[in-house]
Formats: structure tokens, sequence, C-alpha cells
């Protein structure tokens, strides 16, 4: 081993991301499912934990289940001061590949980048992939990141009752990774995590780096509608208690007069939708689906929620149907650290790719450690804004290239 | 035996609903589930074929599963002009326990009546019991009478596939009841149903009998919109083609644009709908719903549906959306047989029952067997016009007047 500089291994990097999309990957087109605590989840995670180990890191798992591989500094205080890279590992339904597993394996080609050069570092380097970021059979999303931040308890997470009727706490347990360290037992001294922008703008501008200033607020609630079952062809329209037709009312008004009228800055979408009992000729007794609002701004959110809960009022009142709401998961807007935004802008003019500020749409575990320590994130372009989707896309050279910022990065706090 | 007038045994008649209709009952107050070719409706079959037995019918099956008990007459003569009574057994998911078994269990009740009277009827009497009528799992609905009156080639209705991907002639054949007998095979001389109303005309008027006149026309569609997953966080407006929206800006249309507007006498129900992949923060990729329309004037059904061809065609165009449809069924409006009609007219007269003459809005399989043969129906209140749902319920005293009224009539039929 020759002592020199930490480099990038870009193959390495690449390949180990087409690795762990292969896991859980079904029929071609489709993408890989490795939704939160599947048995997919847990090869996914095994693949991990290998690979951490083949880097020599000391592998610790925590009671929600979140994995940290810790590289541990050259010195005992530098251990105590452990700079943390983290992101996920579990996907959506019929996923693309890089969603989050590119910023958990960039973190482990940091640390392979200081074994390469046979160097320790200053101080520790925890690469860190949490539990449950996608939050699509357990809510809240960013669930891992959550607990380990202090934002909700333990027992209350391990408690949730996924939309499969099972318990959190059992399929972790299941699963085996259910880990004996505390949460937020590795204390990071700052937070950073690479991703891909899941969205269309860096492409459409040309810029190969996002400097991620902020988050939009997510809002995530669960409505039911409850009407009467009653005959299609019999029952006039003044009798119907037609809980499919509330539920695609709400979904109208959403799009047509709380995002439409926005200009853009709050999304909605509804993203699942279920009727009973889903008869051709048979009025729904019942529809259940999910609302998920965003907003840069915290007054927007708050507006958006306040559209969407008169109408339900108005709706019920006139459908004469109940309607009941069940909140899944509310964050606020996050702003990230403007010191370590600043660095990573100035890595990218060092490393001469074009870059700019932009607020993050999705929702990510560095909005949660943001409130334990400084925290900030690099983007790289999505093709076609395309994500949660199988063609979700990335070229390698950009992959590359925020793998480089990241650890320019790294190397710059380190030094300090 | 006594040879004496064929009287109707009520508490056989209520006994036997009640019987029938707790094959397939599920948890309290789910009703009962006798899906057409399921387990369930198998031993629904089973149970009515037993009883047809016990009363010395001659039961035959046809190649569809249609299943006729015959009563042969005195006469050879007597025996080639049969007076069918007929309905269906099958039902929804999560069915009353009267829509379609109370008719063809009155048939067996007219059939006890002359079996009780020690008599052989001058004409034989056929109770039917039809394939499929509900077509939840199978479209179109009234299949078996659609397949006995020529309306649809057995082999058509054979290789229908359900919604849960399995072949209607496989099931029928793994539940023992495809049959011999050629469809269409005992060609009735008239044909009659007693079928609970299913709507709240008959209640609301106080009225105990209905004299069915006519039928409203039928269509049903399938709708799939094929539109682009992606991030419910990071997509924005523009670039959304969004098949969930698309397919709720359907059914709010449908309501609100199609129904509403005709002042009542277009019906439009969307029954079924889902999303793909159906995930919290995932636009969806694919909407797949049904349309069911009705109006009892063609012209009216024409134009609803052109008027939703028209929206479907614009949506797209606007939402970037691929939308496909697919008939799964089409019936027009059905006038009954006048001289059939008057009969029942004057039945309820002699018995001293209130009647009104009134259009139905469900569909039948008198509304089939209207083509090959002199049909009528006979309906009885529904209480709060509730139907296809558990809380489906005919008063006992209700139920026992509508069987008067068709074995009155089939004293008279066989009279002349
Ligand atoms: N990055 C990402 O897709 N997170 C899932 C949570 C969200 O819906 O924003
Ligand atoms: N009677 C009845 O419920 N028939 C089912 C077909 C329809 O939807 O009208």
């Amino acid at each position: 081993m020759s002592s020199s500089i930490p480099t990038l291994d870009a193959q390495a990097l690449l390949a180990q991301v087409r690795a762990l999309g292969e896991v859980g990957s079904g029929a071609p087109g489709d993408g890989r499912t490795r939704i939160a605590l599947t048995d997919a989840d847990r090869a996914g995670r095994d693949l991990l934990v290998q690979w951490m180990r083949e880097l020599g890191l000391d592998v610790r798992v925590d009671r929600i289940g979140n994995i940290f591989g810790v590289l541990h500094a050259a010195t005992h205080e530098g251990d105590r001061q452990p700079l943390m890279i983290g992101s996920h590992i579990d996907t959506v339904r019929n996923a693309g590949a890089l969603d989050g597993c590119y910023g958990v394996l960039s973190g482990l080609a940091v640390a392979r980048a200081w074994r390469a050069a046979g160097l320790a570092p200053s101080r520790a380097i925890v690469v860190a992939a949490f539990t449950n970021e996608e939050g699509v059979r357990f809510q809240p999303d960013m669930m891992g990141s959550l607990v380990y931040a202090g934002g909700m308890a333990l027992q209350a997470a391990l408690d949730v009752v996924g939309i499969d009727g099972v318990r959190l706490g059992d399929e972790l347990a299941r699963i085996a990774y259910a880990g004996e360290l505390e949460p937020g037992a590795i204390a990071p001294l700052e937070y950073l995590e690479l991703h891909i922008e899941q969205g269309p703008i860096l492409e459409a501008e040309g810029q190969s780096i996002g400097v991620v200033e902020n988050l939009q607020g997510i809002s995530w609630q669960k409505i039911t509608v409850h009407g009467t079952a009653n005959h299609a062809g019999t029952t006039p329209l003044r009798l119907r208690h037609d809980a499919g037709y509330a539920a695609a009312a709400v979904v109208a008004f959403l799009r047509e007069h709380v995002a439409a009228p926005s200009g853009g800055t709050t999304l909605a979408t509804v993203g699942s939708l279920r009727f009973e009992p889903d008869v051709i000729n048979v009025i729904a007794r019942k529809a259940t689906f999910t609302v998920d609002l965003r907003d840069p701004d915290e007054q927007r959110l708050q507006a958006a929620e306040r559209r969407l809960g008169d109408f339900l009022v108005e709706l019920a009142q006139r459908e004469g149907v109940e309607i009941e709401t069940e909140r899944l998961a509310r964050y606020e807007p996050v702003v990230f650290d403007a010191g370590l935004a600043a660095e990573i802008e100035a890595a990218a003019v060092r490393l001469g790719y074009a870059s700019r500020r932009m607020t993050s749409g999705a929702g990510h575990d560095a909005q949660m450690m943001a409130r334990i320590a400084p925290a900030a994130m690099i983007f790289v372009p999505s093709r076609a804004g395309i994500s949660h989707n199988p063609r979700e896309h990335t070229d390698d050279a950009q992959l590359v290239q925020g793998a480089q910022v990241l650890l320019e990065v790294v190397r710059r706090r380190l030094a300090n």
C-alpha cells in the first residue's frame, strides 16, 4: 500500500451500484423492489455489510436497524468527531438502482479511498444506511434517520404497522437487523449525503452538481371515505353516497385547485387509491387514498393543508359520506448548513464541474440528521427528471463527478 | 296428496331463501360472496340441485353451466311448450341474500305448488338458474342467459378471462358444472322473472308489486390510463403524466358532466379503480377503472358514451397519457312483452296488491331471454333502495306477495 492522497476508485463504485441494483430485481423493465424490511431488503443489507467488512469497517447496527460502517480515525480524539456520510438502500416498488444506494456506496467509496491510500483518517468516517427512508410500507418516511435524530421514539417506530398489517419491530427482528446500538449513539460532527436529484432541473440547465441549500416541507395523510355500497343501475344520483366519486373529487381538487393555482410551488400527489368492494356494478362503500403535499414554504404548505381540509368538510356534507383523515408524516422545510453548502460549491468549482444551488423536492435522511448536526447534500442530474421508476438514470460520468465532489469535501473537512 | 289448486308454501320459500343466503357468508355484516364459478358458487349450485331433485324435477345443466329443473307436463305436447321461470344465484362481493336467489327459489316454490297439489302441469314448468348474471368476475354480465339466447357464442363465453386471470371454461369444468345440454335447447314459450327491485321506487310510493315494462340500456367499459411513474416530490406539474389524476378526472367528469346534467336519466358509476404501483410518493404509472353507464333511452345512452369518449381524447392530449378503452358489455334498452305485463298487473289487482308499472334499473336475465321468448318481470320493494350490499332487505310479507303474483300468473298461463 502506497501512502498517498485518498483518490476515488470510480470503477469499484460503479460496480457496486450495479451489483446492489440486481438485488430484488424482477422481470426486465420492472426494476428492483427492496421495500423496507422485506427479504429483498435483507439481501441488500447483507451485501452492504459484507462490503463494509471487506473494507475493514467496524459494522454497527442500531435498534431501528440503521447500519453504520465505521472507518476509525488515527487518534482516539479523531474517533470522537466522526464525519457521517449516509443515505438508504431501501426502495419503492419497481425502483431505479440509484435512489439512496448511490449515496451509501459513495460513502463506501470515500472510505475505500482512505484504505487504498493506506491512511487512517484524521477523524472517523462513518458510512450510514438508514432504515425505511422510502416510507412505502411503513410510515413515516425517513424513519431510521428520524429515530436516530430523536424525532420519533424508538418504541413508537417499532410499533408502526405497515400497509400489509405487519409490525415494523417484528419484521426487523425477522430479517435479523434489530441491532443493539442505541439510535443516536454515534453523534456525527457533520453529515453529508450525495443523492440523485430525482427531478429535472440539473439536466435541463446542463449543470453537473446541485448544491442543496434546503428541502421542502412534506405533509402525508391517509384519507378514508365511508359511503354506502349500492347498485350501479338502480340508485338515483340523489341517493348515492359514493365513496369512490368522493375520493376522485378530492384527487381532482388537489390538482386543479391546490397544485395548479399555486404556480407550481405546491405539489400534490395521490399515489395510492383503493376502492371497496371494487366491483364494476357496485357503488363503492369505501375508498382509501394517500395525499402527499409539498412546498418549500411552511406557510404555503399549511395553506394547502387547510384548503384540503375545508374541501373534505364540504364534500362530506354534500355527498353524505364520512371522511376520516390520518396523519402519516409531517416535516417542515429544512435549511441546510450554509458552511457545508459553501464547501460543496467550492469543491465543484475546484473540480471544474458546473453547479447550481437548489432545493430538494424529495425527502432525504439529511433532512432528519440536520436536527442533530450541520448537514448538507450534493445532487447529480437525473435523466428526464425520472425517479421512482425503473427508468431512473444518471450517466456513469455524472455519478463519478458527484462522488468526486463528496470525496473532495470530506478531504477538506478532515484536513481542518 | 290431495288433488287441489296449486298453492304457495310461503314458509318453504322463505326457509330456502335463508338457507341459500348462508352459503358463502362471511363475517357478520359482510353478507355473502358467491361470485360466479367460485367454490362458494359451486356450493350454492349443489344445494339448488339437491332441492330440485327433492322436488322430483328433471335437472339439466347446459354447456355454459345454466341449471334447469324441469317439472314435466302431463302431456308430451305440454312438455314442448315450457314456461320458464328464471334468475341467478351468483352474487357480487358482500351481497344480500335476495338478488337473484329470490327469483330462482320462487320458481321452485311454483313447482312445489304443483307437486303439493298432486298435479302435473298442463305445460312444463322449467326453473332456471343462469350462470354469471352479476358479471363481477367475468364480463359481460347476464352471460349465461345471453349465451342461452344466442347473443354470444358459447366458445367466446368459455374463453372469457376473469379479473383474476382465470378462463371461464376452466372454472366451469373445475366446479363440475360444464353440462352437456346445448344452450337454447329448451326453448321456452314464455319467460317470467321475479326479482327484488334493488332501487327505491316501490318503497317510496308504498307499492307492493312492480310490473316491469322495460329495462334500461347498459354500457360497460374498462378504461386503462398509461402515464409515467415519477417522484411525488420532485416532478413539476408540467412534467407529470399522472395516470391516477387522469382516472380521477374521468370519475369526476362522469358524475358532474354526464350523470348530473342528464337530470338523472343517465347513471354513471365507477365501481372499480386501481392504481399502479399504488405507492404514496410515486405518481401512478397506470390506472385501471370500470365505467357503468345506463339510460332507458338508447339515444341518450349513446350520447353519454360519446361525451365520455370525447373527454378521454381531450384528457389524453392535455395530460400526455395514453388511454385505452375496452368494451365489457353493451345492451340496448329492452321492452318486455305487453301481454305478460298486463297479466302480471291483473294478477296483482286480483290479489289486492298495490302495483305500478316501472323500468328496471338493473340488468336481468329476462333482458336476454326477451330475445327468444315473450318475457316479463315482477318486482318487490327493496328497503331504502339498497342492494349489492349486505343490508339489502325485503320484508318476508313482501317476498310472499311477489311469489303469489308469480304463481297466479303461471296458473293463468297454464290454464290457457
Ligand atoms: N429520496 C426519496 O425518494 N425519498 C423518499 C421520501 C420522499 O417521498 O421524498
Ligand atoms: N340484478 C342485478 O344486480 N344484475 C347485475 C347486473 C347489473 O349490473 O345490472
